[in-house]
């Protein structure tokens, strides 16, 4: 039976508890949510003792199935004030599910900030250990101790000194297959939540752990062997992907005019070229990196690479188009060996790179270092690892933060958490996502990009108003269920494409529970994830006024098409379940 | 006929209008809550252009009568993010009042950030000028400036260097007769909406100033001298305050428990001794200052003062019990000079004392400076002149901000403004008025401390819930009411203890605009002020939720009652008149 582990971070005390029935279906983000609904007071201070950290696996995390790897975090975000649930690739989901353990319940804190804590996982059980010789220490020096001491193979969740100094953009990083602390659970600062508990790292061993027992294995073989060729043979997922990692969309999205440029000014990058996914490709193949890798063992698409400079020096993985958009067309960086540096920075102090590059576009915007200065972004970033700096403690706090401390009020944010890399006057659909999701402005929570932009599971004008909510409610709905199975997001472009997708996963969770599982089930999953939410957000103090973009995107036309934002808070509500 | 001043701040237009009858009747808190609620989108950027900033004078202002010569500052506030009214003395409002002028709207914002302007208003009119030499001028060095080139006898507001960085805990000041920027509209972040529109001073000149035409010169005469024996009266406004200004509270509020200590730690301070009312007056007699002084003509309170160094020289005046106490025991700051100095630094910065004494608690709670260390807070202080300063540019966005910088969660705020000097736990009135008030922490929003420690207009016990939620509410119509008509607030202590008060405050209301005026009309007056800014609150996205103080009050027992805060928020709801 799966199990939740609930540490008490105060006094090191542990317990494991069975999932009783209902519970023990949910995983993932639907697992999180639940649990931060049910025992987190939603008006207590996020970084408080009252708040929790909750990490969960899939439900299907841990066997075979291709991309069924992803691992939720989740909380009351330090950044949004709301409930958050951020998820990533790595090795650790499958090695935590081999385990047996479904959830991680971090609780409490510890009274006086102390010596950053390990907790170690194995077959045996639980060991918390202090050790002091990690405080403040990035992510990469610390994983390099950490499988010094704990052997190659396990698995680790890592914050840097972003979350052990509580700042609100804060991340939590894993590690991939190389041992690489690439892969994040980046947005809503969780890591902050992590390093208020004096967590510094969660370290996994599944050495001889018992696995995951399936209910019908023959069934589960039969699906996931359907499943792998769905996701091997649509265009996005079996082949866009693994090509040019997720950076293909520069040139997309630049070419759709909603690449947003020098913090939200224009849809074009004149130099995006320079930074697309292609450039990346080339220079890699070049220098001798890697083009194409898995972020877990069992992903078929490979979107992750090796970056490495001119030397064939390994700088970073995981670097993707959000974070090379982040950083580079919306500050006006435009060379990509910068872009990576900033990258590894963010990976090794635990940063959002979302919220991070946002951040660097608002310090630009208040004159703190000059548009487009690739050298001047790494050195501004850099002063977070001294946590007496206090530009450094500024920027760390996210975009919102930073626009109040320079005095900067044209900030792109909704309930304080910065926009992704489409600009939602261009990109109708993703932008009503942005306005309503409960986790603020985020593409993943309902990726409209697809039915605008890619054509993918239906074409929606991403210009215009019509359909854009409908599509955004119920991306938003596939995306709560998906987000609690442990499946990569990424299935969705071959899900929403392919005939028997949903109902080949309605067989693999079946398979896997030994319940009749449908595709009404897995829609309803989402909505009552969706359901949880909401109601947290509605009991911490969240009302429609906080479903709106800030108020530049409905007053200046953005180029090449001139659109604005135009949707009311009231047209805006049809896309919440609530 | 009453005028309304509009100065459009990005075209420097300006234009009169005539208020009409409705809004001829408002004054003070009255009319800029009014405009606020009809004129100012409710989720607009405090700093961006569609906010406002009304500047408004009492009904009664102008006239001679005893303590009307408060002047209302309103808009949405940066801090708190709904509505704000924070109310000052000085000679501004009577002058403005005589010119004619009921309010001031500034509206929209330069483009660019440019070159500090002043606002001249005469006889004659309005002049709009560039005075670059005042640009991040303390409020000192800018008052004799403009006293230079204006002559003596102009009444000034004034922001500082914290207003025009836009700053979060940015205070408006005003001149007191003597010509010292030593009053304020402290809280809220004003002076930072003011900033954000380009303007550094508004100069006003009553000289042969056409004066307040009343409609019954005789009735108001007769209730205006029976309104001078009122305060002179009463022990708290004839006695008390004149004697040892409001810091004889210091002394009366550490006897009853109530003073907070070391970040809300304790309700007693040991030092309290030495930063009293009582020793502040002994040390100014010595000296050779001021021992009472007004801050208007026509004050015969006197509660103000000129703080001298041991060599006589002026250091500061208005130097309140609130400040006092934020700076002091709320900072184990124990040495009155110390003291002086920072609320000097804070008027001559555009400070909020409240605010930016709670600020340096916080920060002290973090570590930068050491508790009871007074020469290093001044330190701190002074790198707000400093716009690149970083950690001064965090303080001055006051104790929240300061909180989520530094990573501290113990932060005595309500809607992010930091509490006043009186324990909620210890005076539960004062406590209900903190959580409901629309303004955010604000004693002066309904002055329960009257009641619970004073036993001025009722005896309610300060420890224990019953009758605290009612007398609560009551105050706060009473005081929106009081705000409206430009008395000083301290009136109060007269009226709640004398029967023909109310009905004399009627007779001159009455005597001043021609209408029949009745107590009861006052009463709802006050009703409909506040339901004008719950309505704007409401429509910013405040719900419930956010009428509350922090979790710690609930959970921390305060020495020596040790009594714990345990008002629910559904029974604070009943303090509102929503």
């Amino acid at each position: 039976m799966a199990k939740l582990l609930r540490i008490n971070t105060k006094t090191n005390e542990f317990k494991f508890e069975d999932l009783n029935e209902e519970m023990s279906l949910l995983g993932g983000r639907a697992l999180t949510s639940k649990i931060i609904r049910k025992e987190v007071p939603a008006t207590c201070h996020p970084l408080g003792p009252s708040n929790k950290l909750v990490v969960a696996t899939g439900i299907l995390s841990g066997t075979p199935l291709a991309n069924s790897g992803r691992i939720s975090v989740g909380g009351k975000s330090p950044l949004t004030g709301g409930i958050k649930e951020a998820n990533s690739g790595g090795t650790f989901s499958q090695k935590m599910a081999k385990l047996g353990i479904r959830g991680i319940v971090l609780e409490d804190k510890p009274e006086k900030k102390d010596s950053p804590k390990i907790i170690y996982l194995n077959k045996d059980g639980v060991q918390i250990e202090n050790m002091p010789e990690l405080a403040n220490l990035g992510t990469y020096e610390t994983c390099e101790k950490l499988f010094a001491k704990y052997g190659k193979k396990v698995g680790i969740l890592v914050i840097g000194p972003a979350g052990e100094n509580l700042r609100l953009a804060a991340s939590i990083q894993f590690t991939d297959p190389k041992g690489r602390p690439a892969r994040a659970a980046g947005r809503g600062g969780l890591g902050a939540v992590m390093g208020s508990k004096g967590i510094k790292a969660i370290v996994v061993d599944d050495t001889d752990a018992p696995g995951i027992k399936l209910k019908d294995p023959e069934a589960f073989k039969e699906a996931a062997k359907r499943w792998a060729e769905i996701l091997r043979g649509h265009a996005v997922t079996g082949q866009g992907l693994p090509s040019f990692g997720t950076a293909i969309l520069i040139n997309i999205i630049n070419e759709a005019g909603a690449l947003p440029t020098k913090n939200f000014r224009s849809g074009r990058f004149e130099k995006a070229a320079e930074v697309s996914g292609e450039k990346m490709a080339e220079l890699i193949q070049k220098r001798g990196g890697v083009v194409k890798e898995g972020c877990h063992p069992g992903c078929i698409i490979q979107c992750s690479q090796a970056y490495v400079d001119e030397n064939g020096e390994y700088i970073t993985s995981g670097f993707e188009y959000e974070t090379i958009w982040a950083m580079g067309p919306n500050t006006l960086i435009d060379n990509l060996d910068d872009l990576a540096q900033l990258d590894r920075l963010c990976d090794d102090l635990g940063l959002d790179t979302i919220e991070t590059g946002n951040t660097i576009a608002v310090a630009m915007e208040g004159g703190v270092i000059p548009w487009g200065d690739g050298k001047a972004a790494q050195e501004l970033l850099k002063r977070v690892y001294d946590p007496k700096d206090y530009l450094g403690r500024i920027i760390a706090n996210g975009a919102a933060f930073t626009g109040e401390a320079l005095g900067v009020d044209r900030v792109p944010v909704v309930k304080r958490q910065a926009l992704p890399a489409y600009d939602p006057r261009a990109v109708k659909g993703v932008g009503v996502t942005y306005a309503t999701t409960p986790m603020g402005a985020d593409h993943t929570a309902g990726y409209a990009v697809c039915q605008n932009i890619l054509k993918v599971g239906g074409d929606i004008d991403p210009l215009k108003k019509e359909g854009n909510i409908e599509v955004s409610k119920n991306l938003q709905i596939a995306t709560a269920a998906i987000d609690s199975t442990g499946f990569c997001l990424f299935v969705a472009f071959a899900v929403l494409d392919t005939d028997d997708a949903l109902e080949t996963m309605a067989k693999l969770l079946s398979a896997r529970t030994g319940k009749n599982i449908s595709v009404d089930d897995i829609v309803n999953l989402g909505i009552s994830v969706l359901k949880d939410e909401y109601a947290f957000n509605k009991e911490a103090g969240f009302t429609k006024s906080k479903d709106q973009l800030p108020e530049f995107f409905s007053k200046e036309p953005l180029p090449p098409h001139n659109t604005i934002w135009d949707f009311t808070i009231d047209e805006l509500q049809a896309a919440k379940v609530e």
